[in-house]
């Protein structure tokens, strides 16, 4: 059998083989996970995402757990779920630390289960390019959730918020109030927020001022013909026509408040599949997963054809100031066109 | 006089219009920073990045407030600084939100500092573009000191360890443990550290913690064979040869410690020009500046060559799972070479 058939027969041995070819962007995996794609398209995915100190992980874990019990109590058809915990910290330690691989022991016996954690091999772009690889082939490989947990607040909500179907966004009690979450960026991209630690002094208040500050951000106080909207934000208002952005409070450690956030991630599917959203949201993720490779192969098929040393010769010019960045590209590009 | 000219004789009015041209990637405004490049390479870029709820904003005002009055006690020609903050928040918002434009109020009458707030306009790359452009011209407009201002914990750090020539990263106790820290990527980014709030309790707590950890991830526990290393961290490692990350308290509300962080950041400079890692940071940062030009230059030039709809048409495909996202780009690039 090819590894794409075991991988399809469900073989995790084989699943984790690619997965370590798609992350090494090596030929092989990646003409594998072609054969994959029509496979793909199955599954939901989620963005589990939230600042250090939120407890992300423990949630993560706890919410697994959960679903996978939900599942065997009704008797149904076991649901599948996989875990992509990306660790953008890594460019610079060389993998993701140890307390993320053994943190889901729970988890681990259980066969229905698939945990990768991925860490970033330096090259801009990679981590993306290569968590897209792997979602595609956990999709495949008939995971029903995929749960892609991302640290962090900044640019990496902003790809989650372009790659998942659902975004749940992880604060805490004590993480700053109402106005740096907007500043942040958090609320826009949140289809569920949470509140973990909701244990903590405190907690109703920042309960209060994130469903007051959502309240106050609703997408009917933008203006539609601000020259300055992305393109993303007029998606997301498409998008967020008829959805409540839920306000949720959890102590992963005791597991409450993890019922209802799995309720709401269920709701939220069942909304994009009922109003068509779930098919912009398809349209938008392949759109920027196809101008993104398009980007890198275009510039290494350049650089491939380039005389050797070229790049550095150019680069010494502009190190000089005797060119500036862009008249160096296009003197590359345009002595190529010649 | 052309606007290159006036920017260089420190007409601020200039500036400001240049700086929006190069925001909206207008040809004039890039046309002009080529024009402009050959004065770039004076300033000294000071990244300062932080989570939200650290008190970042407030310190980069007091910071910059008291490196104009000690320029002026010594009676030297006046120091001039330019803050340019970036908010990766406003793809959703449409632009840096007001708290932003209006919290330096204490600077905005100094003809020395020049204040400027980013805001995305959504394009995959942008922000960094436009940030990286807005800083040469700040560069060559003849200011000393160029603070690169931006929220977050994740791979916006990592773009501005290759940006900035000294990164500060700010951190607040109970903002997470040391863990949470390594997690975050933060310390092996960092310079400088600095606690701020450290009137709050338990900061002690969170300063003795950073400096073992701190200690423990010293470079000489990398290994120099891990394949998995990137290349950054390579660069990092001979980079930081001979300098101790100090970790600083602060209290930016009273104005305390900001001497010594200042002092901080004329030794980190001192140390990068006295060193050689000055020169090595410099053609880090130009080499992927000129990627990342090549690549948005190669795909923007590509999909001009493409008939009309050939993208949408390739895109229905994927779409459709009859073609893999590198199929369908690899279809779209080797169509062309024939």
């Amino acid at each position: 059998m090819s590894l794409v058939e075991r991988v399809l027969a469900g073989d995790r041995l084989a699943l984790a083989r690619l997965l370590s070819q798609i992350e090494n962007e090596e030929t092989m995996g990646l003409d594998d996970l072609a054969a994959l794609y029509p496979h793909t398209g199955g599954a939901h995915l989620v963005g589990m995402t939230g600042a250090p100190g939120t407890g992300k992980s423990t949630l993560v874990n706890k919410l697994v757990l959960r679903m996978r019990q939900a599942g065997d109590k009704d008797g149904e058809s076991s649901i599948r779920i996989a875990v992509v915990a990306v660790d953008p910290s890594s460019p610079f330690t060389g993998g993701a630390i140890l307390g993320d691989r053994i943190r889901m022991r729970d988890l681990a016996g259980d066969p229905c289960v698939f945990i990768r954690s991925m860490a970033s091999r330096g090259a801009l772009g990679g981590l993306a390019r290569a968590t897209t690889g792997v979602v595609q082939a956990l999709d495949a490989a008939g995971f029903n959730v995929i749960m892609i947990e991302t640290v962090g607040a900044g640019q990496a909500e902003v790809d989650i918020a372009r790659t998942a179907h659902t975004t749940v966004v992880i604060t805490a009690p004590g993480m700053g109030d109402e106005v740096q979450a907007i500043k942040a960026g958090i609320l826009e991209i949140a289809d569920i927020l949470v509140v973990n630690k909701a244990d903590i002094p405190g907690a109703d208040n920042t309960l209060r001022a994130l469903r007051a500050t959502l309240e106050m951000a609703k997408p009917e106080s933008y203006s539609p013909n601000d020259p300055h909207r992305s393109d993303l934000s007029i998606e997301r208002e498409e998008e967020s026509s008829g959805w409540e952005t839920p306000v949720i409070a959890t102590i992963a450690t005791e597991g409450e408040g993890v019922a209802e956030l799995i309720l709401a991630i269920e709701n939220h599917r069942t909304h994009l599949q009922g109003s068509g959203e779930w098919a912009i949201r398809e349209r938008g993720r392949i759109r920027s997963e196809l101008e993104g490779l398009l980007r890198e192969t275009l510039a290494t098929r350049f650089l491939q054809r380039q005389p050797d040393g070229r790049f550095e010769e150019v680069l010494e010019k502009v190190l000089a100031r005797s060119l500036s960045p862009r008249q160096a590209v296009l003197s590359m590009v345009e002595g190529e066109d010649e």
